[in-house]
């Protein structure tokens, strides 16, 4: 493909999560000319984390022949929440030590490039507006179904923060008072539900009580190393219990869905995530019809829902339209 | 006070509420100088509502010692969906056979004048953000307690109507899919929890259960003539069942906040409405302590959360910004 990027055009988005780190390197028009991929090692403290982030950065520069001279800026989805103004991670739940960390002063400081921070649900979003929606929805909400559950928002045709660039936080929804304890201290978050975690804990928690499933013969009784790819695995078998477990994860995201579309009245809602990557075609129908059922009347008239095709590609390329965007 | 509007800068903003329609004329400083009041009638039929509309805005315009020619646009909140374009009633949820009516239509043809139609509740907010808020907060929200409940929601300083035209509809948001039976078919909407109407059938059901109240003493035992002032009346006499149900809404209202603050993170929080007049004291800080509890880390440093002082007035200076900003 001819790329006519001129030297200084060349951007990086990473996208760093709890486990993994991802970059890309892309031209000026997000065409994708370098990636790598390096585990997080969060255990290691923050410093070695952030060295990690630089170093994936560098590889995946060399990988495109580049080097950082010819990078105008990096955009980075972190997993927590971010201060906007000076790119410091306030806090991420699945990261120790994260607390007040300077990540976009220390990434400068190590790679001499303008850094951009930005939560990683926004950012993934940002990447499935800009490449998969063609930027043409003036409003769009997507949602990621993994370990927890988070949002991204765009209004207006822009990404939306809010006051204390919070804005998103879709998995903190409480979609019933009485419901199951979530990670974040309350009850009956849309999150304790229908993330990754949720549906893990109830199969556990199924089997303990003694019902059935082909999980067990694939994974032993704890079903200590279940990932969402032995979920499709099992829904494949016509697995009851998965089924079961499945279905009340795909109604909860469907009311997710009417509370924001009654709320926001978004023209695209686009769902991400590896549970969605993994089991998509079993959720999607029974997603999309609790939806409509419980939105008012007119609020999903040509809405349309669907799955992201960009799967992990979207953070990277999320974060190379940030760059794009800010780097001067 | 010196009124420096030249005749053609007054505006009309109108109130179209199910039983009261409420017209005021407003200066281009939005100074009311003139209003009128009128029973709203809807069993007479659409038509002669509008006719009532007509003649409440003739009688405001005739309080401020003007005439229709003086008016350069009318504002009107409309309690259902609105078709942003045409200004036509899609549906009204509490006025018989007002489905797919062209308000702005047939009331232009009566009074010569252009018209603009909005749903009420967004112009509350308009009115409250304008005159109240003066302006300043990026975003906002308001959640307006009546006899149903409904939003009104400011991004980027301006009314925020999504896709279909039909954001805000905040009292539809699911609070508990397994909760009281709401008007709108679905279970355990927020306003199924804290509306009025909601409000009076748990205190009507608690009273057929037995359950003690000095609302019997003022009303009987059909407590069939309840309104707002009765349950403030009852809060001071000390009321046990009354404050465990108002405590309850209010409780619903501060968890219902905290979704909205973590998807929205609007700066200023505002409520209004008849239940929220009349018991705001007795409510605000259970409100506020619950939207904290449940809003995540961070989400609701430096928010506001406070009730409108604008009372009814609301609805009618709302409808004259509205026709301020619009009319040529």
């Amino acid at each position: 493909m001819a790329d006519t990027s001129t030297k200084s055009d060349y951007v990086v988005g990473v996208d760093f999560g709890g486990t993994k780190l991802y970059a890309g390197v892309f031209s000026d028009k997000i065409e994708n000319v370098g990636t790598a991929r390096k585990s997080t090692k969060p255990q290691r403290g923050v410093d070695a984390v952030i060295e990690r982030i630089a170093d994936v950065v560098q590889e995946a520069v060399d990988e495109a022949d580049l080097t950082l001279k010819q990078i105008k800026g990096i955009g980075i989805g972190a997993p927590g929440a971010v201060a906007g103004e000076t790119g410091d991670i306030i806090f991420a739940p699945n990261l120790p030590g994260w607390k007040g960390v300077p990540l976009k002063k220390s990434l400068e400081k190590l790679l001499g490039v303008p850094v951009f921070v930005e939560n990683d649900c926004n950012i993934a979003m940002l990447g499935v507006y800009v490449t998969e929606l063609k930027s043409k929805p003036r409003n769009a909400v997507g949602i990621f179904l993994g370990t927890g559950i988070g949002g991204g928002i765009i209004l207006n045709g822009e990404l939306y923060s809010g006051f204390n660039h919070t804005a998103g936080e879709i998995g903190h929804m409480v979609l019933d008072p009485t419901g199951p304890k979530c990670g974040c201290g309350n009850k009956g978050c849309y999150e304790a539900f229908a993330s990754r975690t949720a549906i893990f804990k109830r199969l556990q928690q199924a089997v303990k009580d003694g019902e059935k499933t082909v999980l067990t013969d694939m994974l032993g009784a704890d079903l200590d190393d279940l990932r969402s790819g032995n979920l499709r695995k099992a829904l494949r078998k016509g697995d009851k219990l998965v089924e079961k477990v499945i279905e009340e994860a795909a109604e909860y995201t469907g009311i997710a869905i009417a509370n924001l579309a009654n709320i926001l009245g978004p023209e695209v809602i686009v769902l991400g995530g590896g549970v969605i990557e993994a089991i998509a075609d079993e959720m999607l129908s029974i997603i999309i019809e609790t939806a409509k059922d419980y939105a008012m009347p007119g609020v999903m008239d040509g809405v349309e829902i669907f799955p992201s095709k960009l799967g992990d590609e979207a953070g990277i390329i999320g974060g190379g339209v940030l760059a794009k965007r800010l780097a001067k």
